[in-house]
């Protein structure tokens, strides 16, 4: 690749750009895992993980992993080879956990589902009322934000789903992609288990998994016989007590991940959500300005960390994006699974703010016109006139609803 | 302030975004000035910056100092006290050069200058051709390219102006926000001394100022008798020729200026000012559709660095530039001098690109808005054409002519 | 903790001292893992990785993990439930990996072992003649350098004891702490499976797991049956011959890793070695002359990287650590299992050198003083004899035979 | 150079090694020096500084530039054309001072002088009180610790000659090697220009020059008549006023001044003081037991932060230099001016501690041996039993008095 100048527009739905502050964080001098100064850090993050995955009182496991390594604690931890499980095919990482859990020998039944629709409680109740097979289902696993589809689903719902069905099933959430970026409130909830990842909303590189669990889920794992070492919850949880981690955790990236959640909770959970959905708009703005169709069917379900487009037929979506890099330095998100090639994604979460977005945008109406698809131009001034509208001295902001950025857990 | 997600935009024209390149070279471990590493370090600097200056054979002189020292050394290594030299006003900092070499104890010949035009050859031939003075001037000292009004002056033609009346003044430069951003050839074009910083083309931050000398200049030196001391370019010659410097030299910053340099070559100096060229065309084309004026009156004067902007009678830019900075960590450059409050100046400089400019357009398009500024929007959008005309793969591309990237001196 | 003037010294063994250049190289900005710059860097990584681990023509793979994920690795991609599987109880890592073994449903047999002494090739011999198991041991699984002893098994006799045997079990080896400290030949030895991490020799911070196979590992996969998702080789292998990873790799350790290779290859890796055996000497002379006694008590068996130190009865060897620590700010490493306070390790691999070393000895022996534990003075003196004489210039040096830098694979 | 491993030792007196707080703190990104983000930086430096000169009530004057520049400043703020000063040959750098005096049309009585000895204050009582030159000495200027030499002058007991001699001459110091080494005090000594440089006992790189000054030094300004620009006092304390800066300052070396002060100011100044005066007591009784000679012959003036070491006659220090650096990656400081070849310097200053000082003491051991000079070893023997005997837990700490950490002006 020739030469590139400026700053690369990283805008992949994960990894996110890495702030300085983290990167600045992460090139600390490696301490003594099992020294004092050690022991106060875990203390630290485990205390800020507590309060971001809204689980004050439980715990919460960090793994030196890539968020699919969640997806198999979540398994290993709680299960029992056989073990029925209820899945719905949301998008290419519902696939992926699924994939996990059928090779921990899982019985997985995996509900045929629409992308572009969000799991509906409806559904969900309907599938747990009529569950006629020889054990009830163990787990209902659920993908909060799809990553592949931008379509996000809502967990309350799911839950009262649940308890309308009156169904014991741990209910599991895969939230890569909505941690930091939007609501996640654990026990307020009812979930068991959330799996995470540090590349998305934490603004870290990746490399850490997290496994936020609920009392309920820690008594599964009594139960649970499927192998279990370097996941183990108990001897985590074990360990973490006085500060350490039963095997060599990943100093720099904790690190990291203090600082990022001192900015967090500097700029306020409810303030980054807020930001997040603003900047979601914004691009939905541009988008339908295009004339292009965001691919999320449901405007309730409307993701606010990342929007995947689906280009006119005839294009292929993989050619505008390497238009898009190659003339603007700009990674976008690529179709998965059965999408390939009919969609892009914009990842607008993390790091990012008004001016990020508006490039990223220019960069996208740019490479409509030099890929040669169809589309109006336009795109840029309507997120524009989203984001001016609703800017912090935007004359008409009061009429707008926002959330509390001083909200105390 | 409150907190800020993102990046910030640093688009005052200076300091300019230092790359992550820079940064990380300049966060190496000091090393001894008076070792032999040190002095390799040396001979790598002054090679590459003779071939940035466009000359090869003569001196590029290195102070631990901001751009201003340079303005100092260019007058203490050459001049003796009551010298006569010769100056326009074309700005803020024509004027601090002004203010130095009275200090100085000079007789500065300050004409008088229209600030949205460049000096015209005529001007300078004529003033040379009439000079009544007792003395002959012993310097003309131009600003190549003023930061406040982004107004390029024609240094060949002024070379030319200065042979054409056959007078014998050093031909003094600041090229403090030209160096790096647009041509400069001090052979070529017959200039004996350029004086520039660090913390713009350049790409680092404050804290290295630069005088490139012609052998004439350095003939000077020999019967300058000024006090002469830090700034003394025959101690810092005679030091360098062993790879070392006089008093201790700013370390790190030199490791910044090697990779900063480096970056320059691999993009290619031409590639570098083609750059900046279509970057400057694209915020002019973005004033122009919003109806405001550019202050440079001479479209053959537009700076490819520094745009100034008048706003409209009545608005004070300071007022629009906090309302940016405020709603979009968007820095703007202030007014200076008689300028306060009339313009607003865009940093187009540096290690920047197109989205980084969609992201400063974008800003300043929204602030206009928020601030009540009269304006037409349409700005981004005129930018977007210019860009997306100009792209590597922009199919009318051919049509416009290209500076050639393999350039070898 | 009070305030820390200077360089905090961590000498546990591993995590070791990351390199500024290592973690200079972390700091760039993170990239999509799915681009084609990102295949180029998973390119390169893995011919430095074959090279490093004496696999020219094999696969290794690259975990997100800590390196006792490289043990489940090991295990989960190659056995079926019920297998045989052959351990010493070499040390704590060597019961780790067994647990690991157990938890999956192997059947372990742990021979017991004096930890003071390698496993000597013939009771590995002894051992497999005499197997009389339903089913031969699917695998022998022995650890190259104890961390918990500094003791190191010759794997070439071992290879030699199961060809002697004339048996088929893999060979499996924990080389986490010899890789890129003392010589590690896969193809040559013979070696199956090498699990490795990256925060001892590779000079990174923790958070990389390695497993290094052999065609015939890489068939027992074909029959393998343990749940394997996260750590499946085929599916990271059939990836990364794209340059690509099954799931999100933990970016900025890479680009860590691509500098830590390019480090050791540019020292020389027998070169590598070579300073490793000489500072561990040099650290053995300290250790004899305080008249304490090296833990390892076979001369043959002395670990380059790490040096257990037995501590006099009656003295616990976690005081004289917390003294030493709170004096100099040296981290040295615990005595771990059984030997817990009955020794201390001296971490002495990566990115050390001379002076480092006699700073760390410096400290032990004020450490020792401090802590009133019984010695002799003159360990750092004896370890600086042994440094002098054996260093670059020194006048005696010819006669010690040196590894060849220059060794070309 | 062939490759390094581990990390260099730097030990000439300055530039010292830069914490890594500070270098993380100097790659943050560099902000607009004309926003209000900057004033507030600019009003903590400034505070900071006045308490780490001893000036609470004073000014301090921040300069892009090397220390050098500090003398230039001191001397163009409050100088006429022909003003008679008063030096003693101190050293390389008092006479570094001189010719700046000199170049700048100073007359300077430079006073022969023993430079193993401090000036005296009845060498100064004397002189000042037999001046008899057409005018009275405008200014004192007196080197506090020789960077040369390593003796350091009792700046209380100069002060005092200057009353007893009721002159009223301004006393103005080199601190460049003393600050934030060894105890410092403007007001309280009755100081009236201190200049100093960043690289030494503020632990930063090299590129800042400070002078800090009394209200009697403002008062000469008024009346001095040397070309005075760049390092204009007045200009810089009135753009100070409100947080900016006549020209653009070195942001980044800033931001690093401000996480050192930080330091400073965490440890205690006089803790810091404390420490270096140990290392350097634990430096000189390596030097006596080596058999070796500092070249400071008065024990009351020996410095805190450098010792010079006289090697045997017939002994080139460069070389033992050589054998040094090439041997073990550590750098000490050249014989400067007269001394070159006579003396070597060993900086104990700035991010230093304990296990460090052992290293280079090493460093130093085994390079006497490999070059051949005669010496006795047991060196770093004497400094391990000064530096145990005086640490924190040692048991007959106690006895020996202690500087308050605690102090507050």
């Amino acid at each position: 690749m020739s030469f590139r100048s400026g700053r690369h527009f990283l805008h992949v739905p994960g990894p996110t750009n890495v702030p300085d502050r983290v990167l600045r964080a992460m090139s600390r001098p490696t301490i003594d895992h099992r020294g004092p100064q050690f022991a106060e850090l875990t203390g630290r993050l485990l205390t800020g993980l507590r309060d971001a995955f809204g689980n004050p009182d439980g715990d919460v496991i960090i793994y030196p992993a890539s968020g699919s390594g969640g997806w198999e604690a979540s398994i290993s931890n709680t299960m029992r080879p056989g073990d029925r499980v209820l899945m719905f095919d949301q998008g290419f990482f519902a696939q992926g956990w699924r994939r996990t859990a059928s090779a921990f020998g899982l019985e997985v039944d995996l509900v045929e589902h629409d992308w572009s629709l969000p799991v509906s409680a409806d559904a969900v109740e309907q599938q747990l009322r009529y569950d006629n097979g020889a054990e009830p289902y163990k787990s209902l696993m659920i993908v909060h934000n799809e990553t592949t589809t931008g379509v996000t689903t809502d967990i309350p719902a799911i839950r009262a789903a649940l308890d309308a069905a009156n169904h014991d099933a741990l209910l599991m959430v895969d939230a890569v992609s909505s941690l930091g970026s939007m609501p996640l409130e654990q026990v307020e909830w009812g979930v068991d288990v959330i799996v995470c990842g540090s590349q998305k909303g934490l603004m870290l590189p990746p490399g850490l998994a997290f496994n936020s669990i609920s009392p309920k889920a820690l008594r599964a794992h009594d139960n649970a016989s499927l192998p279990n070492a370097y996941w183990d919850w108990v001897a985590m949880r074990t360990q973490n007590q006085s500060g350490f981690f039963p095997y060599t955790p990943a100093t720099n990236l904790l690190f990291g991940l203090e600082e990022a959640l001192a900015m967090l909770f500097e700029e306020g959970l409810y303030a980054v959500f807020a930001r997040h959905s603003r900047l979601a708009a914004a691009t939905r703005a541009a988008v339908q300005a295009w004339g292009l169709r965001v691919f999320c069917s449901d405007p309730n379900a409307y993701s606010s960390s990342v929007t995947a487009v689906a280009v006119p037929g005839g294009v292929d979506a993989d050619d505008l994006r390497a238009v898009i890099l190659d003339n603007f330095d700009l990674s976008l998100g690529t179709g998965l699974g059965k999408l390939q090639g009919q969609v892009f994604r914009i990842g607008h979460l993390g790091d990012i703010n008004d001016l990020m977005l508006a490039g990223v945008l220019s960069g996208i109406e740019m490479g409509l016109r030099l890929a040669g698809v169809e589309h109006q131009s336009g795109g840029v001034a309507a997120a524009l006139e989203e984001l001016a509208s609703t800017a912090p001295t935007a004359p008409t902001a009061p009429s707008r609803p926002r959330a509390d950025p001083q909200r105390i857990r």
